[in-house]
């Protein structure tokens, strides 16, 4: 019952029901079927389901960090190239799962951000943590002069990552694509050099 | 009871608690309380919580609506600023909430919208409402040359209102409008001629 890699279970699975039922919809029982962990464990980790969500965003966050720097720090690929490959990359996942979940960040942010201090907080720190990946790239690729220099790197980060949390809202309203197909070919248009 | 406003009385009253709590947090009796009506006459106007949630989004959508067209029928302004002026106005909205609620579109479609066919389909719909408002007036800032004519009216509507989407969710985290500004600035550099 205390296998070190209990915790990570519990978030494994309660990060895909949550991405698609939603952080108030999603009940402990949804995350203990999904994951097999009997009840008594959930609370040795979690004192409260707050606390399990703000976990949740953290390890989400270190999801999506490993995929970025999977991308980015690819540098047999110029850093444009870089980055259209990580957007590519989210646009599959999107698909594969019918644009019924999207981003964890931008869900919870939007159904709990605006009643709950520490979700808002707990999203902005770890959306800070993708700006400063994203940024990176960004800079290199204005240094190498394929984006525009107009504007700083983080700003265009902020940009480009927030256009594409609209887009993933489109698409599940939609269960489509297009949207993410579309916001993919304006954002890259909008920061190209 | 059955005095013809109690149904918007309702809608009214739960359009901004549903805007903060969110939808499924978002209990029958909190719209009640904020509403002052009788249990009673809620299932008088609909038979369920997902009936309300259809009508809600109809509700918030021609609430919108009639802003859209207060700022964009004015001919007085030439498209491109008419266009500004209802986004300045979007943001003013933001700020005066602190942020903290955001659009009930956006808000449904990313919390129910992978969980509930009508609920996305209905967002869906009524996103479409205004896409047609926006794109009109997109054209008619092509046509005096004002707003760049490589993409189509309508790509370029759907652009720039789910950038608007995920800078809405971004400044709810953050509990402040700079989200909002930065793509009000790069969303307008990007569709200017």
């Amino acid at each position: 019952m205390n296998r070190k890699y209990d915790i990570e279970e519990i978030l494994e699975a309660g990060m895909n029901v949550v991405r698609e039922k939603g952080y108030h919809h999603t009940g402990i029982n949804d995350i203990l079927k999904a994951s097999g962990i009997p009840k008594g464990s959930f609370y040795n980790f979690f004192r409260s389901k707050e606390e399990f969500g703000l976990r949740l965003l953290e390890y989400y966050s270190e999801t999506m960090l490993s995929h970025m720097h999977r991308y980015l720090d690819n540098h047999s690929r110029s850093p444009l190239q870089r980055l259209e490959n990580f957007y590519r990359f989210v646009i599959g996942v999107n698909a594969d799962e019918d644009c019924r979940q999207g981003c964890l960040l931008n869900n919870m942010s939007s159904e709990v951000g605006g009643n709950s201090e520490p979700i808002a907080r707990q999203a902005h720190q770890q959306f800070s943590r993708w700006m400063e990946t994203l940024s990176a790239c960004i800079l290199e690729g204005q240094e190498e002069g394929e984006i525009r220099k107009d504007y700083p790197a983080q700003e265009l980060a902020e940009f480009m990552h927030t256009s594409f949390f609209g887009a993933l809202t489109r698409s599940k309203m939609m269960r489509d694509i297009g949207p993410l197909n579309l916001t993919f070919q304006m954002a890259f248009d909008f920061v190209r050099a």
